[in-house]
C-alpha cells in the first residue's frame, strides 16, 4: 500500500467520506488512490476557492468534516479566502495539499513555493508528512485536529514521494478531545448577573444558534429579562416558524451601537465581543458601551450548548413554550424587487429544511430578520468577510445535506470571485437555487465611500461599477452548465423561483434589482 | 493631504502611472485620492487573480512597476498565486494592500488575517505603513524595492487609517539600486571553459532574451560552438523572423534529459539550473548530466546583458549576421486543429510586433519553436507554473504595450481559474484574441498521471475531466462582454483570427481540439 492508498483508507476509517478536488501533478497518487479505494465521494472544483468553500459549506451542514484535494502552494493560496472564512466559523476541514516531493523541492523547481507559510495563518494544525509509513498517522491527526471543538483547518502537506512510497499504513481514528466544560463559578457568577437589574445581553454563535442553543437561550431571557443577539456573522442559524427569532449584531455601525447602547453587561456565549467590521473616522470600533462589562459564559472550544443549559437550570429558568410554527405565512410579493418583497417571497415560498447561503451583502440586510416566519430553514453566512463564498458554501452544502434546497441569495459582485462553482453544481446534479441579485455594482463599496467622507468622481465611481459592459449573468451561468432565467419583477421571481423548487438541479435566477 | 494622496502622488512621481485595482472598504479613501489626483489609469479586476496577474503583465511589456490595489489579507491571498508567477519572472510590482486601521486590527474584526505573513513569501519587500505622514516615504521605498533588478514584488499594507489621516508628504523617488557588474575574474574562467574543447551550453533568461541578449550569445557560440537554450520558463522572449531562434529546456524530463545529455558546462545567464518542474518516481531532479560543473556567468540581480557583451568581447567574437528577416512564412494551415497546425498559421498571419501569452499548456509546447519564422514578436510565458496566469498575463500586456496585438494561447482548464480577465479585457476595450484551447479536460494530468505509473479508472478520470457540463465558452465569455466564435477546422480558426486583427478591442476564438 503506498501513502496515498494509506490516505483514503484512513480517512474513511475517520468517517472523512467527501473529498473536494482540484488536484495537479504532485497529487496524482492520491487521484488513483481514490479509483483503488472505494467509498470516496470526488467532487471536481475548477478553482481552489470553490474547493475550501465548498469544503465549509458541506461540514456547516453534514456536522464532519470533508477534505480538500489542493496542488502546491498557489494552489493553496487560491483556497486560502474560504480558508479564512471557515476559519472564521469554526469549521471542521481536513485541508490536503499536495506538494513537491520531498527531496526535490531544495531544487526550488518554479512551482515550490512556502506552502506551510501560507498555511499557517488559516490552520489549527500544519503537519508537512515526511514518509510514505507515517501518512497514516499524519492523517488520523489532522482529522482529529480538524475535530478540536469547534473545529478547524487541519492542513497535511503531502509531498509527493510520501504520496507515492511504499508502506503505508492505515490508522485507527484519534478521538478528538472533547469540549471543555464551563467553570462553575463562571455559571454562578454569570447568573448572578443575570438575576441583577442591569441591562445584559447574551451573544450567541455556533451551537448556541441550533434550534436546542436558542431554545435554551430563549428560557434565560423569559427567566430573566436578559436581551439574546447572535454575533454578526455565524456558521449556521436554526431560524424560521417555530424556531425563537433572533436579530444579529448590526454590521451598520451606527446601527449596531444603537442597539447596543445602555447595555451594562456584555455575555458572550461562543462568540466574539461585538466590534465594528471596520474602522471608520469618528466612529468607535467596539459596538458595546464603553462601561459594560464583558462576561465570557462559554469560549468557542468550550461545550456551549451545555453550559446555557446549566445556566438555565442555575437561575431556575422555566420551560417556555416557542413560537407559533403554525403561524400564517405572507402571499408572495407583487411589484419590483426590493430586499422586503424577497424576503415576503420567500417567506412564503421558502421550502421546509430549506438551507439559504446568504451572500447577500448590502442589499440582503434585512432579509434574515424578514425570514422569521417562512418554513423552519438554516441560514449560513459568510463568516469572515472575505466575499466570495456563496456559491462555493451552496455547493458544498447541498453535498452535506442532500434531499434539502438550498436557496443562495448571492450579489452579482461577490458570485465573480469564485463563479466556477456554478459549474460543479451543474456536474454534481446539485439541488441549488441562485437568488443572483443583480444591481450592477459594489453596492457596499458605495456606502463605504460615503461613510469616509469621500465625495466620489468618475475614477472612482468606475472602480466600483461593474456595468460597462454588462455582466450577463444567463449566458455566464448557462456557459457553465446552469439554467437560468431572468426576473425584473416579484411576480417573475415568484414563478421562477417555485418552477426552481419543482426540479432537481441547480437554477440561477438574475433578480435585476 | 491625507496619506493616499500622497501615495497616488509619490506613485506618480515615481513613474507608476498604471494601477490594476480590486478595492473593498479599507481602501476607499486610495479610491477617492485616485479621482483628486490626475494621472494615474485605474483599471477594474473583478477578482485578484487577474489584478495581480495584469499587473506582471504589464511590467513585463512597459519595463516599468504598476501599482495593484487589493483589499486585506484575503484580497491579497486571492492574489497570490499570481504573485508567485510574478516572482518568479523577476517582475516589479508595487503591491499595494489595504487593510484594517492600526488601531482596530487588535479588535480581531472577521475580516482580519495574516496580511504580512501571506505576502512575505512572494515579497523581496514587505512594509506596513504605521501613520499617514510616513506613507510617502513607505512608497517610495516600495517603488525603489520593486526595481531593484531584476524587478521584485514590493508589497506595503496601508493600514485605513494610514490612507485617510493628515499629514501625507510626497516624496521624491529614490533611485533603485544599479545592478551589480560581473566580476572580471568570472568572465575570464567562462572564457576559459568555453574555448575549450568540452561541451558547453549557455542558459539564459530575463534580460537576455531580449533582442540584444540574444545576438550576443548568437555571437559567442558561433565563436565557441558552445550550445545556447532559454530556462523552461521565461518572462518575455524576443522571437520570430530576424531574431535569433532559440529553444527552451523542455517540460517533459526525458526530452529535456536528452537535449542536455553529453553536456561537461551549464553556463547560467540569470538562469536558474534545470531541473523538473516535479519529481517522478524513477527519474532524476536535475536535468543536466551528473559530472557536468554548473557556472553562473551572471545572476538574475547582476547586469546580464553587459556581462555577455563582455564575455563576447573577451572571447573576441566577431559580429555574426541574424538570421533573414524576410525568410518566405507558410500558408495557413487547414484541416483538424493539431498544435504544428497551430503555429503555421500563427506563422503566417501573426501581426509586426505581435506579443504572444503563452498558457497552452500540454497542446502547445511545439508552438513556440515553430513560430520561429513568424513576424517579429514578443513570447511571454508563465514562469512559476501556477495555472491562471494566461488572461490576467494578456490583459497587463495590451494595457503595457498599446497598438501592439496581443494573442493569448490559452488552455481552457486554466483559462478558468482567472476567467474574470475577460470582463476587464471588455471594460478596457483591449486588443487582445484569445485563442482558447478548448480540449475539455486536464490534458496536462492525464499525461502525469501516466508518468506516475497509475491506471486510472472512472474516478481518476472524472477529476481530471472538463465535460460533463462542457465548458461553453462563447457564452462564458459573452457573458463577460467578450464576443467570440468557435473554430473546428484550420480554415475558420485562420479565417476568425484575420478578422479579429482587423477589429478593436478583445476577440475570443473557441478552438475545438
Amino acid at each position: 500500500m503506498n501513502g496515498a492508498e494509506s490516505l483514503v483508507h484512513t480517512l474513511l476509517k475517520g468517517g472523512v467520506d467527501t473529498c473536494f478536488a482540484n488536484p495537479g501533478t504532485s497529487e496524482m497518487h492520491f487521484v488513483a488512490a481514490l479509483d483503488r479505494v472505494p467509498g470516496m465521494r470526488s467532487v471536481l472544483g475548477l478553482f481552489e476557492g470553490v474547493v475550501t468553500g465548498a469544503a465549509d459549506g458541506y461540514a456547516r451542514m453534514a456536522g464532519k468534516p470533508a477534505a480538500t484535494l489542493l496542488h502546491c502552494g498557489p494552489g493553496l493560496a487560491n483556497g486560502l479566502a474560504n480558508l479564512h472564512n471557515a476559519r472564521r466559523a469554526g469549521t471542521p476541514i481536513v485541508n490536503i495539499v499536495g506538494d513537491q516531493a520531498t527531496y526535490h523541492r531544495p531544487l526550488d523547481a518554479p512551482l515550490t513555493a512556502d506552502t506551510e507559510g501560507w498555511a499557517r495563518p488559516v490552520s489549527g494544525f500544519v503537519r508537512t508528512a515526511q514518509r510514505a509509513s507515517g501518512v497514516g498517522a499524519d492523517v488520523a491527526a489532522a482529522i482529529r485536529a480538524a475535530r478540536v471543538p469547534p473545529g478547524q483547518i487541519a492542513t497535511l502537506i503531502l509531498p509527493a514521494d510520501t504520496a507515492w512510497g511504499d508502506g503505508g499504513m492505515v490508522v485507527e481514528p484519534l478521538p478528538p478531545p472533547p469540549a471543555p466544560r464551563v467553570d462553575q463559578g463562571v455559571l454562578a457568577r454569570i447568573a448572578r448577573v443575570l438575576r441583577g437589574n442591569e441591562p445584559a445581553i447574551l451573544v450567541l454563535t455556533g451551537a448556541a444558534l441550533a434550534a436546542e442553543g436558542l431554545a435554551l437561550a430563549h428560557r434565560i431571557r423569559a427567566a430573566t429579562g436578559a436581551r439574546i443577539i447572535a454575533q454578526g456573522s455565524n456558521a449556521r442559524i436554526a431560524h424560521g416558524a417555530g424556531r425563537v427569532p433572533i436579530e444579529r449584531v448590526p454590521y451598520v455601525v451606527d446601527r449596531a451601537l444603537a442597539m447596543l447602547a445602555g447595555l451594562k453587561h456584555i455575555v458572550l456565549v461562543g462568540a466574539v465581543k461585538p466590534v465594528a467590521f471596520f474602522a471608520y473616522p469618528d466612529k468607535p470600533g467596539t459596538l458595546y458601551p464603553p462601561d459594560a462589562t464583558v462576561h465570557v459564559l462559554a469560549r468557542a472550544d468550550q461545550d456551549i450548548v451545555e453550559a446555557l443549559a446549566r445556566l438555565a437550570d442555575e437561575l431556575g429558568a422555566p420551560a417556555v413554550p416557542l413560537p407559533n410554527g403554525a403561524a400564517a405565512r405572507p402571499a408572495p410579493a407583487k411589484g419590483a424587487p426590493t430586499p422586503e418583497a424577497v424576503a415576503q417571497t420567500l417567506s412564503a415560498l421558502l421550502p421546509e429544511q430549506a438551507v439559504v447561503v446568504d451572500e447577500s451583502v448590502s442589499f440582503g440586510r434585512t432579509i434574515f430578520a424578514d425570514c422569521a416566519v417562512a418554513a423552519p430553514h438554516d441560514w449560513l453566512q459568510i463568516t469572515g468577510g472575505a466575499i466570495g463564498d456563496g456559491l462555493p458554501l451552496a455547493t458544498g452544502a447541498a453535498v452535506g445535506a442532500p434531499g434539502r434546497r438550498v436557496i443562495g441569495l448571492q450579489a452579482d459582485g461577490s458570485a465573480m470571485y469564485t463563479v466556477q462553482a456554478l459549474w460543479t453544481q451543474a456536474r454534481e446534479r446539485l439541488d441549488i437555487t441562485t437568488i443572483l441579485i443583480s444591481n450592477r455594482k459594489y453596492a457596499i463599496l458605495l456606502h463605504e465611500l460615503a461613510n469616509v467622507g469621500a465625495n466620489p468622481g468618475r475614477t472612482a465611481l468606475d472602480m466600483l461599477d461593474l456595468s460597462n459592459p454588462d455582466l450577463d449573468w444567463l449566458r455566464i451561468a448557462g456557459g457553465l452548465g446552469v439554467e437560468g432565467a431572468r426576473a425584473e419583477t416579484m411576480e417573475r421571481f415568484a414563478d421562477l423561483f417555485s418552477q426552481s423548487l419543482s426540479r432537481r438541479g441547480p437554477f440561477l435566477i438574475e433578480l435585476v434589482v
